[in-house]
């Protein structure tokens, strides 16, 4: 039977989601740990979108294949039971063989969290990015708009980017100011590597005033990387949720409460 | 001189706010170095209120004595960049040499963060304690009252309390619910040394029904230790601020934005 979950973490002590063959600290070595020992055998999982180090979930989806009968709450309470405080499995669900965390999933969601203020916050620091020069707001909502449909975002690709596509199709981008932080969320079927990152870098540039509005069709049109922004750096990324053909699964909630 | 700062911190990777001997990583020995590097002197540091080591605050409230005239900018963007990212000082004023950051405190204000869910949360899990078993908040609320006004607070009162008297006024109490998260709203003239802590695990027994409500007056009149519930885990606890005289200090406001 296969089994799908979803999994919460804090990224910032892990090298981020996949095992990697050195053995450092990584997300889903704690997740494989912990649900072979329930399983009684090694469990292989695989996820909605690998997340790099230090960048958080809200929601990753995962699955995983097993000849184990159990009760839902004995993989979610079990498992739980031996994973760190910073993940957590948050529901689980007997799916069909035609389920795929990876390739079922037909979009993405994600917020990159900014605190712009002149002074630093501590209390959140693990979850966001802090740019003390005042952004405007209204130009980088405004740059938005570019990058909504269907694009080549070769520009904002990561160099270790193993995707087939360079086009994708952003559905939303969106920028929200609750008091000083800044939330930019955005939705599209599939994303590059470091493509949010580096479209929150050029964002970030127009805030700052550095490049002008009308330059972000521009650098999306030269699909060249040196044109864009910076990767901004990982403890302001959200991975929010996956989104699966009803058919599929179950409606999943996002159990951030 | 005297200066008058606004601290926020995330206790979980300090042995507590008060500098210790064995040398071990606290608040106050952080910000006393950075300040120290900017006055160019040995600075001493008085904190509105102690606390425990995995206790946070949102605005503890400090001043220090310096001969050294400096614009408020430069104590404020020169200490913070000495400082680690889980400590931030917020705002700086000079004040009269009558203020005392702990003596002319005539109030305190806490919050205690409870998980009230099935499923444990990673991504807070350092602001909050988990409460796996569903609490009755109406219960809960419902004690508070007896806690209200001035009592003799023993049956709360840590082992290594120092304070002269147990007699303390709790102006308000309060329960709020969002969603899955509890929030036991405190304020005080004082607080004896757990006392927080100690409060809401005895509302937490109400909220399991393990005391009935009406019990809650007993262990209060009782001034006995044994009686009250357990000390609940520091990692919930927010000092969120202290209260001073308009006449001693600028109306100063919780820089939580």
């Amino acid at each position: 039977m296969r089994l799908a979950l979803g999994v919460e973490y804090i990224g910032t002590n892990f090298h981020g989601w996949q095992v990697q063959k050195t053995g450092v600290r990584t997300v889903q070595a704690c997740v494989e740990k912990a649900l072979s020992k329930i399983a009684n055998h090694p469990v292989r999982v695989f996820c909605s979108g690998r997340t790099d180090a230090g960048v958080h979930a809200l929601e990753q989806i995962i699955h995983f294949d097993t000849p184990q009968q159990r009760p839902d709450k004995a993989w979610l309470v079990g498992a739980n039971r031996y994973l760190p405080n910073d993940i957590s499995l948050k529901w689980v669900q007997t799916v069909s063989k035609d389920f795929h965390a990876r390739f079922s999933a037909y979009a993405r969601a994600y917020e990159y969290h900014l605190y712009n203020h002149p002074v630093r916050c501590a209390l959140n620091h693990i979850h966001h990015t802090w740019e003390p020069r005042a952004l405007d707001i209204v130009s980088m909502q405004t740059a938005c708009q570019y990058f909504l449909g269907e694009h080549d975002f070769s520009a904002f690709r990561g160099s270790h980017c193993q995707a087939k596509s360079p086009i994708k199709t952003i559905e939303y981008l969106n920028i929200e100011q609750r008091s000083a932080y800044i939330l930019v969320k955005i939705k599209a079927n599939a994303f590059l590597h470091h493509m949010v990152r580096n479209i929150v870098g050029t964002l970030h540039r127009v805030g700052l005033g550095e490049t002008p509005i009308e330059w972000v069709k521009e650098i999306i049109n030269s699909k060249d990387r040196k044109q864009a922004g910076i990767t901004m750096p990982p403890q302001g990324l959200h991975l929010i949720r996956a989104f699966y053909p009803e058919t599929l699964i179950k409606s999943i909630q996002n159990n951030k409460t």
